[in-house]
């Protein structure tokens, strides 16, 4: 009976090892290539083991770390949705939902059901624990994305506006005091894009 | 003053960025590339949360996980120091403490000292919780070997004896029941490759 519960546990440690293969759109601090979703995941258990004075209300962190560690597995049936992407909401939380009941049941059931009750927590971002995590998860690419000079914000031709639509509400409602150092970083980083622009040559054909 | 504090946690975030850019020599187990050290990181924290009923006694799995995640960022100063090369030990450790204080030290005092103490207990190898870690560190890439029919075995040359003494005292002294199971894997592993050398063609120049 224990070769059989280890049998399962070894089948979704295996399955995972996929994660390493989902590439997302941030790319690395040296710009080398895009992040993947396994060392994001790795990335963001950091952010949260040293980040959590920042927690917009008391949080266990050794829950968020948890959370973190397994939030992106779904990546493997799905891929990863871009969040300067036009996919439908309702749509992808289907597809992540069919996901996390395929990969946690890989696992002996017990073990399944809480991973799957810790995933689903963090998607429903009701708990403080989910809020902080779900902050930390758009903190980091914005963090990436201000440290490489644009980041998915150039390739995407996205605004200030934009910027503080699809990431504040999340980041101030989980981490506000990071979320005010973020304000800082977005606003001279499209200040400095202006000031790029405007002193660009002016087009000689125009 | 608690700017002062995020500013260094923020640092040491961005600067272990770079541990995605260390390469092991552990292929993933579609054998695309090799895995890099962030993502191996990940993926021993999640041995870890899943397979803490095989430790040898009683452990705290969130210290483990913890240990785990920051294992190896001391390699973003040295590289990996591959299992199956005759690189010196105490050159090896004295290079990664080295680092280790380096690394830690770009956090506030009291968060560089908690996490050099968690690092250091690991590389003791004393507590329950570093044995299990230990184990679980060693455990990884032997499976990712024998589900890759080979590995760093086969490009190493490494024999069925190497195997046992490389791999078999860590993991049998940290997780005995997963160090049963491996036996039986490489055991099997290397009948198999003997019996597929013994049925390769003889060299007709010989």
């Amino acid at each position: 009976m224990q070769t059989t519960i280890l049998d399962k546990q070894l089948s979704f440690l295996r399955e995972i090892d996929r994660l390493k293969t989902v590439v997302r759109q941030s790319p690395l601090l040296d710009k080398s290539r895009k992040e993947n979703s396994a060392e994001h995941s790795w990335h963001l258990a950091m952010y949260a083991l040293l980040l959590n004075e920042y927690a917009c209300g008391p949080v266990n962190t050794n829950r968020v770390v948890q959370m973190l560690l397994l939030h992106d597995i779904v990546e493997i049936d799905v891929g990863d949705f871009p969040i300067h992407s036009d996919s439908s909401g309702s749509f992808q939380a289907e597809e992540e939902s069919k996901a996390a009941e395929r990969l946690f049941g890989l696992l002996p059931q017990q073990q399944g059901n809480e991973f799957l009750a810790l995933w689903r927590e963090f998607e429903r971002a009701e708990t403080e624990d989910a809020k902080f995590a779900k902050a930390l998860d758009r903190f980091q690419p914005l963090l990436v994305n201000v440290f490489t000079h644009g980041g998915t914000w150039t390739e995407n031709d996205v605004s200030l506006e934009q910027v503080f639509s699809r990431y504040g509400p999340v980041i101030q409602r989980g981490a506000p005091q990071l979320w005010a150092v973020c304000e800082q970083w977005v606003t001279q980083h499209f200040s400095e894009q202006a000031l790029r622009v405007s002193g660009m040559p002016k087009d000689s054909t125009g």
